[in-house]
């Protein structure tokens, strides 16, 4: 079973990252841009193909150790 | 305009850090982890309107900095 986790800062989380990718957008000429953030991705492949137990096994990888939970939210989307 | 872009590492392409994950997803218990592999995501607030117009410039943005297409893949979804 194939899912895709997309993990975000959470709002108000300041993104250093983000704000350099929206300078370096600038000076390469792209003007208009409100915002950039920048996040992670992890596509998994699990042997599970119960549905509702892969979720609870992609959900429990992000509270240990994929998203640090205090700053960052994350998705997780199960794309069987 | 909101949109998020994907940059994920072409198939075939070594991704050291997804294997890293891979043990470290080990170690923590979890088990029937067929494959990880990471990427990137990009949440860019634009003030382009029209979605056409919106397509091209956010595909630009990523032939010029934000995916590096001799090794990563890039896909770009308009939220609206």
């Amino acid at each position: 079973m194939q899912a895709r986790i997309t993990v975000t800062l959470k709002n108000g989380v300041l993104d250093p990252q983000g704000q350099a990718i929206e300078g370096a957008l600038g000076s390469l000429g792209f003007s208009g841009i409100n915002s950039v953030r920048q996040g992670k991705t992890f596509e998994i492949e699990l042997e599970e193909t119960d549905r509702d137990k892969a979720q609870k096994i992609l959900n429990d990888m992000c509270e240990k150790l994929l998203a640090n939970t205090v700053i960052e939210d994350y998705r997780v989307r199960i794309m069987g």
